[in-house]
């Protein structure tokens, strides 16, 4: 059995008639991280890729900056922990974390909204650039890919591309913690970011625009609306934001130079 | 102009054809929330209604209890700040916020996990009810009402309504804000919410159900799904979910007896 997912009996009413069947909800679980044996956070998240979303967090939030740095990386799924050991960690980070902590609307929360923080996670153009076909084919592929929002309809997908392909892909009920996973997978294992885009069918976010500047990620697709801070974060950063990219057509918001028409 | 959105230039791409076109996005500004001097939070939002988020928020969080017990509530647009002045404030609350702090991938944070809370935050049964027509009907009105959402792409809406209508309707770039700013406006003018269903466009976590028993509803209707954890605390919290309430269709997730069939 898929633990993403649980059967319910529920009701359905159509046109007036009401009939009993089974459904599949997506599972949600509060997941506490602890860093050092403190704890840091805790997140609610669908229950796969813990460790991965531990550390795409800690990384994201800056708490780690060195792969040589972590000792374990431990999940408890039962009891929705995840324990990380590291031989340094920022204190920075640490004593910031708590009293910066942004929290959305749709995602949670991220630091830094300084210009500073902004222009010291520029985005370094290393000449990546995509075409409208593949930009259109890559958004195509990661509908086919969401296994999980056809079952159940209650997440969002992000996908880390190439120009050609989707190399990860991860669903969650939130946006932010699927672009975590992905963050944590590739710094635990050490895969290069730099010549990849980041795709996520959900809305942009300046947190979600933030995470990808991070990540060092210099082009971000979405199936749907940037926010207008996102916008000016990614003009500031670097990062080429390609919105509502549908069927055929797809806006473009920032840095239009590494799009090209066909 | 409707400081809500901000109008930018970007490049539209259909078919391999570019074009450069006006376009409007949703404005995101992070907003700082401060109790007798105290900062508390930080939360990313849609920039109205910023006096009735704060109020929304701490009532939620269990910081404000009463009305009498409020003040003044002071916001500054400008620099993206609220501040709350009380007479007294849970000591409970503030100590234990910053611990449970919790996030989601889609949604800021709340406290209580535990079924004792869960218990304490029962809805009693007043005896609401309404049919799937009124429901339908509703959620049309809703669609009609999303004006920022037709503007922009880049907001979900909540709603307040009775069986008829609808009585207060949110937009913002997040699905709990949105709830909070109708939880603020009727904690201040002392709207009764017993007999009042709450809407939204956006997916149910256990957050928003959290939000929705806290205020005392005992329906909470959604275009969306909800999740496998938000259905099991309605479950104890005697709370009616209903979910994908679009075109003639409805499911029902919880406490089917408040739906009639027509």
């Amino acid at each position: 059995m898929d633990k993403r997912v649980k059967e319910v009996d529920i009701y359905r009413d159509k046109g007036g008639v009401r009939e009993g069947f089974r459904d599949l909800l997506v599972e949600e679980i509060p997941l506490t991280i602890y860093l050092n044996e403190k704890e840091i956070v805790t997140l609610l998240c669908t229950p796969e890729y813990l460790e991965d979303l531990a550390v795409g967090f800690l990384v994201s939030e800056g708490f780690i900056r060195k792969k040589e740095d972590l000792r374990e990386v431990k999940a408890d799924y039962d009891k929705g922990m995840v324990r990380v050991l590291t031989s340094a960690t920022s204190v920075i980070a640490e004593s910031t974390f708590l009293k910066r902590y942004i929290t959305t609307g749709c995602g949670k929360g991220t630091s830094f909204y300084h210009l500073t923080d902004v222009r010291r996670s520029k985005v370094p153009d290393t000449g990546l650039r995509v075409s409208g076909v593949e930009v259109l084919s890559l958004m195509k592929e990661a509908q086919h890919r969401s296994e999980l929002f056809l079952k159940t309809g209650g997440v969002h997908g992000t996908a880390l591309c190439d120009n050609r392909q989707i190399l990860v892909f991860r669903e969650d009920i939130g946006r932010h913690n699927a672009t975590d996973k992905i963050a944590g997978k590739c710094f635990l294992e050490g895969i290069p970011l730099h010549d990849k885009l980041l795709l996520t069918t959900g809305r942009v976010s300046s947190e979600i625009l933030i995470k990808t500047a991070k990540m060092g990620i210099s082009i971000l697709v979405s199936r749907s609306a940037p926010t207008a801070l996102a916008v000016e974060i990614a003009h500031e950063a670097g990062v080429t934001i390609i919105g509502f990219a549908r069927g055929n057509r797809f806006n473009i918001y920032t840095h239009p130079e590494r799009v090209s028409p066909s």
